[in-house]
């Protein structure tokens, strides 16, 4: 789980709303890029100093401030300063390993954090990145760990004027980027549900116990998976419920959209707990089969021909006087003896259907 | 559980309320058709294009459209414009992997996803389809993905104008609807039921493993129907609360009827849930009572056998000077221990009671 | 689970408030008797036409009308036509798989379904019936399945004046029949219960297979004695809460009485299901250790007399030339170490505590 | 589970609040105690007919009935009686199974239900009796099925006038008691807490079937301590919420103590459990670690033992022509071949770490 | 458990509010340290006499009086009589088995308590120890049980006047003090996650029984650090919501701050309960696996060379008249007869996959 607390301790004893960052550093430099658009302009721009950005603050324009990297409190602090952001929010934005969560600013913005999640094909492991969105009366800032997301269908909607996205304001805007990331988790969950489909199949062609290592890997990204989605639920529903004037009544609809789509993520992850569950079960129902079965035809071999070989000893016995081994047909009495009761043993196993 | 997220990546960043089909396309033609009544008049007609049901909009008898296949785009989109209804209800419509639920939207409209469930007797499995409700001040949609329904008596109760159902508006026709589908999902666990009386009884005669499949696989279906019927509860619940004109008091307790039916469809699944659990324990501690069993006489055999053949050996040596060896009565003597060994172990046994 | 849904799925695709029997028919014809009581006047009389019981209904005195038998739908329609029964209520008297519940029909009646249980001890398995329950401003209806109940003690308080049964109304009759049944779970539970310490007994003396099936099946009846139960506990704090003028304040502190009783019984209930599943746990692993024992035998026996057979083995060899055959004391010094080498294995597992 | 549903059958049909006792009968003759006392004035003495308890109803000072067996119902009666108590709260009182419970009488009284638990440690076995508190405007009364309790510091501090309870009114005498019992269950904790960690140095030394045995009977032990708990916080809950005006604003924080501690009882017990669930895994997991070692030595002795068995078998063969057999070192090149296999084996179970 | 309910029992019987320590005494003598200051002037000394903090009570100061020791009652009753805090408040200071809580005692002062956790690296244990934070208008109260904790950094920024606790009241700095606690759990919380992961490594490498203890022994202290956090949940809520006036409303979004980390410290807990149990799970089953493959060499050698002794065993046999041994070529028959029944047999498993 260090992938989750990382290395907080590092923070212990400073002031609370200190900035500094918490967690993975997983890009050198912050890359800011501005997109500012109303139902009939449009300017994109990748922003040098930070300062750049301030004329956008009190335009009638939508302006949305992309920040990738949150690991240079310098840059964080001007910014977060400028649009009158509480210390203790631009900590939360540094300390990457929050649980997604919301806040009502009052009437000045409102910040929400979520948890972009993406497969890692090559490590076949779930990767997460942590998004901070602020979104006030005409902006939204997006803060993300790394560049690279899942919001360049978004960008080009902005820019081709398609869809409703330049006529509505920032409140939309920001629920088209939380609504990128719930789709995101749909294409996850395809990835996986197919890998889960993939070894069922193993499951009952050839339990091998790699499958329980894969079987136990996929559960814990469950888990992982799980802690990021379960406290969506709250964060859209707190959005839905909050009275702010900052998101209008025609928003309504759509978090109610991502809302379902939320629990459905959620559904999902239960029923892949309850199938991996399920196949550990076989798994381990295959293998102890198997292993039974080794096990009786020793049963079998061993239970057949230890009284045998215990017959075949007492005639190999070096008395003197054994008048049976005097008699003419003495051997083949033995032989036919040793058949027969072999012969038994086979019929009484097969009649305990055993065999 | 391909079956559920079927190809929903596809669309992943296109603008919230684009119509696009998600799913399986189960039919090729859309096909729709009108019933039309009032208590004194009735008519039903198959429609080929689509403006011939506008003009039921505004009349004051009750028109029942029904849509089967949700992929044609422009058949949804030009219908739900005319009905007025919102882009995003189109998109659940199209989308046939939805989570039960109900919307209701305003005075216009009410809207509802169930899954309509059936049991393939071939592939012995589950199968299901979305059906889309949306029924107004005298109108009811309803959108199938293929032909074939539970809804036949329906139609039937109509044409002949028996029951109450002509007298009723919309609202009861719509609750016609869902309780035809929960009184379906009665039929499907009487089937499953069945299944399951019929393992438990193989499960004391026949333990195979072939079993232990058939109740894994009779779990799953229950993880899937669970999906189906929970969050049915809730839609009806919403429907009896739902402070809407459409919702006449007349229907209220139909609705309380049909809740109650899914509480008992839900029960009844919970308790099979249970059962199955049970008959897994019963088919897993089956199987150890058999290998311990087959165990056991190895056991015997084995702790009988091994130390007599010892003694065989022991007089099968060649050292010259073995006085026992030239006993006249040596062999009798150790013919006599060997079966008193034999059976002071047998006895043993018996008194510890593993024979 | 047959037993629950029997053949409703005959009745699919009907008019819902079509009366018709769903269920096993547990009685050739429906009887009818009443009992009319006040403070000072009593009459008792079983019914030929169903008509003789309405002159009841606009008494002042209390009457309890007990049908036996709801099969036949023209019983059941004429009853409740004459008592203003809604037809919804009519085929849930006649649907005798309702799960326990309770609606307030307006100020006219108050319905309740609950299940009256039984143990049948010789085929060592519960049975249920249906008892719904409708009272009035004036009477009670009480519907069975079958002949046969627990309210013999209530007949014989009503006619012999005793108690306070006669001075009160129909609510408080009712809320007595109800307080029967829940009673006579208690003693269905004492059975259980004797049935339960037996069984736990005899695990530890003696853990056969056998016992498994039985708690197995006393799970089983936990499952369906579950069922019948928990709703109650709703059905009651119904009853409690309805602010229906039907229920007279002084039945409050009765039905607060035998809402505690359900509350026991579901504890019990509870309670059961985690002794048994104790139980189950104690039977595994007193199988397994009874297992581990005799293999424990097998092995030490093996363990020692196999590498001795393989000594004796060397020895019974017909080289030509092995010197220790021709020694004096050859087979002497053999059998020492045979001796010898058993006992340091003895010695060793006694150390180990294998032995 | 006798303990706990006693001989409650036998009252089956008796009309509700018919006085009856149900349960085990403790104690031969009722006894009956009064302490009477305000801040200057104490009175103590034990009462022969019941009504020497009358005058001290409308006195100013507080009266302390201790009602020490339940089984005689015309004591009960006439005290309660006297005392305005529902019949129905005098048949609880005498139904020594009650769930704890509190209900509030109106103005009059609060009756409060509780269970009283003694480790019987001669029986390793925990007792447990009922106790029944009814506390009105001047007095308290308590009932307890047989006399010796955990009263006694508080009698104690009553005669000496100690602390602040000569100071204060009855609901705190009430509140004392339930305070002096939550005491009792801490200790009855610790005594349980040692025999658990006693346990678990004896899991990890020499895990015997023994105490497989002892476990489960904590368990068991822990599920009706459960029982006897969960329910009292309720209780106390509810004394906390009750708007009665018997009980004084003074008292609450008192209130809010003795639901602390309740709170820490349940955490306790809930711990103890999952202790005493991780102890059974760890003894199974023992067993099982034991038996595979065990096994394990079989294996290893079998599997060099037999195979060189065999060769000595072979050369034992009584063949005319068999060369070997006539080598100068013949004998002594199988010895070595012997050795070299056994070797050859062990080294290869080292490397796979089975030694 | 003997570290949660001590010596309780002794106290058993005294009346509520007496003064006496319950729990482990850990330190010889109680030390008082007093630390004065607002936003200019700065004061801190140790006190030898408890009347030197009197004066403090009154200033417009912030005054921290941390208390190390609370088995003193004589100090306990002196500080709580003049900060006119309730004796059942000091007697909870007192008794070190608290469950974390919190009580708002009108406007005078707030309560808290809760659990200072440490890892004791040398006994691989969480150590845990009681704090109690009284805080008032203007003071704030540290009850400690023994001198060191993890104060050190707020008391540095006191010294230093950086951030700005000089400038904020005494809720500021109490809920300093309880983030300081909080922010300890992560640090804790990072030490258990790289042993888990530790372990996680060795599972897959060595799986020794040693493992087993340690997962248990980890899935102890996950109890244990369960039942300190999840309280704390509630607490810091009940602070957010009380409406006292000593909480300010600058302090609300620092509360929320530490509730936000609560969740966080407790969502860990329970991911690292999952992973610990799927931990056990995968050690279990690789357990059994490695018994597997051990028992199937036993089946396959026993299985090989059982059958080809007893065929060795048939021509060790003395008889006078056994053809084959008079045979030129008779031995090597056989040799060549068992050769190829080995060979058959190794086919044989390799088919099955049994090898």
């Amino acid at each position: 789980m260090a992938r989750n607390n990382g290395k907080r301790s590092r923070k212990k004893g400073l002031s609370p709303g200190t900035l500094m960052h918490v967690g993975e550093k997983k890009v050198e430099k912050t890359r800011i890029t501005v997109i500012d658009y109303d139902e009939k302009t449009f300017l994109e721009k990748e922003i040098q100093a930070i300062e750049e950005c301030f004329p956008f603050k009190d335009t009638s324009t939508v302006t949305w401030i992309n920040v990738d990297g949150v690991h240079d409190a310098a840059v964080i602090e001007k910014l977060g300063g400028y649009f009158n952001l509480h210390p203790l929010i631009l900590e939360d934005i540094m300390t990457t390993s929050q649980r997604p969560k919301m806040e009502d600013l009052g009437c000045e913005a409102i910040y929400v954090v979520m948890r972009m999640i993406d497969f890692d094909a090559e490590r076949g492991q779930i990767t997460s990145e942590q998004l901070s969105l602020v979104f006030g009366r005409n902006y939204v800032i997006s803060f993300q760990e790394k560049p690279g997301d899942c919001f360049d269908p978004i960008r080009e909607r902005i820019r081709n004027g398609k869809g409703r996205i330049r006529k509505m304001g920032p409140d939309y805007l920001a629920y088209a980027l939380i609504d990128a990331i719930v789709d995101h988790y749909f294409q996850l969950l395809e990835q996986l549900g197919e890998k889960i489909e993939g070894l069922e199949d193993s499951l009952v062609t050839d339990p091998k116990q790699e499958l329980l290592h894969q079987i136990h890997g996929l559960k814990r990204e469950m888990i992982f998976l799980r802690k990021s989605v379960w406290p969506l639920r709250e964060v859209i529903s707190g959005l839905q419920r909050a009275e702010s004037p900052l998101i209008r009544e025609t928003t309504d609809i759509f978090l109610r959209d991502v809302y379902d789509h939320t629990i459905q993520v959620i559904d999902s992850v239960e029923t892949f707990r309850d199938m991996l569950s399920g196949m550990l079960e076989t798994y381990l129902s295959s293998v102890s089969n198997r292993m039974n079965e080794v096990m009786k035809v020793l049963t079998i071999i061993a239970t057949i021909f230890i009284p045998l070989g215990f017959l075949a000893g007492i005639y190999g016995m070096n008395f003197k006087f054994m008048p049976e081994l005097e008699w003419r047909w003495g051997y083949f009495l033995v032989i036919g003896l040793m058949i027969s009761a072999g012969l038994g043993m086979v019929i009484y196993f097969k009649k305990k259907k055993w065999m």
